[in-house]
């Protein structure tokens, strides 16, 4: 927004009286500069991430306007998360189609400035096109991180235990019920799988209370199985993962308890949660950092030599799994 | 590219074999990680800018692969030199209409990885995602800058000298040219023109030299007139042009040469030049900082007290312009 080839002729009124205030950071100079200016503190490195939501791909085209922005927002900070990281900041990329409203963008900026408070976090500047296409919204997030503590996703070793944060599958579940599936399930479960779908929880306290004590972590976003899948990659390791031992929300369970949707909840996406390793001696303070920040925190599996993901189930026998990919419910 | 939730299923192979090359820097771990680590030099504080292109608003479909990617990465590194800051590196986001093709695709990372090398800088991380709509591509460009020199748009001051480097108003004739207009220009010309619009040219060095000399300045992207208004808003003055001062190049001067073309040249965009101010006691130093970049700059009129912009004609009468927005040739 400080600077833009836009040809909408409002936009310069959106800067001033939509976007600015968003801009808390005095580096932001209120989005009045070509750029912004960023202090990490000493003894910091900066983290960066990328990542867009596209309408009719991530989100619905009628969801509400403060949970697309705010969804937007989370699932970048997802990844600071999982790498450790303290959030700072955001660019703001917005790629408007003419049919959005005033009312609209009002209501994408209020979900945005609702977040930065939860976050304590600034908009650091950013871009408004108008596009003839599907609203975009691509966001650039900005942490800091204390020199050298970044969780990498390369060092899982075999002996390692593996842990995830909260449930698994929620939203996933909830965009089938956004799309008239489960019609049997009560109103509070179909609430709570859509707000799964719709609001991730970036789970920075833990991240940052895991730094040095988790060996590998990613955030879990394309599916459990196929994430995990990257840190067996990148940490040439073998991952084995107990089906029945995967959280799933009561929710979630009255939608479906059978194999079939364990399975369905290890590969579906946009759960946002923590998948990590630690060494096995390190379990006790792994349970005790989750109790610490508050949150949920699941034994899965282990760590063995080897490549790739192995599901088990009760009995400790392999399940097949298509590995990678949305699958849907 | 570090993770997403496109459900291309060729997204891996792309990010393996095409993307991960550009990934130079150390702290972009291959693009095998979720995020990427950026470690300012001592002394230096970090500079953030986003800019998104979108075809048929800012490039047309037909453009080459490799220019568009230029196009798209200089417009974001014209602002950090317009601000006197060294770039670093970029993320990058592409929503990717599935008509394009792996060997655009191929052109589209040449094109990226031809400018990493002029500009030293190496990709960060980023996104893929298919969209219904059209190709867009959003970067936000990483740079550093020595703390405390960020040249502002705030600082001009009553009785300052504006400035302008390399020519205004190729962009748009080029622009022109590609949808048939100036059929009579000789080819070279034409071409030359195209190339102005398709590959704009970041002032870096020149904005580097400028620290400490320029008062304030800002990179022209949306027209010589509407750009120098935002300078006049932040610092509070009004800003003079010389009409006949503003450069124009041999090429669009044949394409046409009377107050119309003068007034179309300062008032169209996508130049990519800095336009800054700088007191009149630093005029030699100015002229001397152009000659050292080998960077074409010109004095093109002064800073008063009051608000706005004008554009004089030869007699000092006023020209009546129309603020803000593109004009076409």
């Amino acid at each position: 927004m400080t600077n833009s080839n836009s040809e909408r002729p409002s936009e310069f009124e959106l800067i001033a009286e939509l976007f600015a205030p968003l801009a808390t950071s005095p580096g932001a100079f209120g989005l009045t500069d070509d750029v912004a200016l960023l202090v990490p503190p000493a003894g910091h490195e900066v983290v960066l991430k990328a990542d867009a939501v596209v309408e009719g791909v991530h989100f619905r085209a009628e969801d509400p306007a403060d949970r697309v922005a705010k969804k937007a927002l989370r699932v970048n900070l997802s990844d600071l998360a999982a790498k450790g990281a303290e959030a700072l900041g955001y660019l703001l990329t917005l790629n408007l189609p003419d049919r959005m409203s005033m009312t609209w963008l009002a209501d994408f900026v209020r979900g945005l400035s609702e977040d930065q408070k939860v976050y304590g976090i600034s908009l650091f500047g950013g871009d408004t096109t108008s596009t003839p296409g599907p609203l975009s919204i691509a966001i650039s997030a900005i942490g800091t991180i204390p020199t050298g503590t970044l969780t990498r996703r390369s060092g899982a070793k075999p002996g390692d235990l593996v842990f995830v944060s909260g449930t698994i599958g929620d939203a996933a579940a909830g965009l089938a019920v956004l799309k008239g599936g489960h019609p049997g399930l009560p109103e509070l479960e179909k609430e709570m799988l859509v707000q799964r779908y719709q609001l991730p929880e970036p789970r920075l306290a833990l991240g940052q209370a895991l730094r040095g004590v988790a060996s590998a972590s990613l955030d879990v976003s394309d599916g459990l199985i196929g994430d995990l899948g990257h840190i067996a990659d990148v940490s040439k390791v073998r991952i084995a993962i107990d089906a029945l031992r995967i959280p799933r929300s009561d929710a979630l369970k009255a939608a479906g308890d059978t194999q079939k949707y364990i399975v369905l909840a290890a590969t579906s996406g946009d759960d946002y949660e923590i998948a990590f390793t630690a060494p096995a001696s390190k379990r006790e303070q792994v349970l005790d950092t989750a109790s610490r920040t508050s949150t949920r925190v699941t034994e899965i599996g282990r760590v063995m030599q080897g490549a790739g993901v192995m599901l088990l189930g009760a009995k400790g026998e392999e399940i097949p799994v298509a590995r990678g990919g949305y699958q849907h419910f």
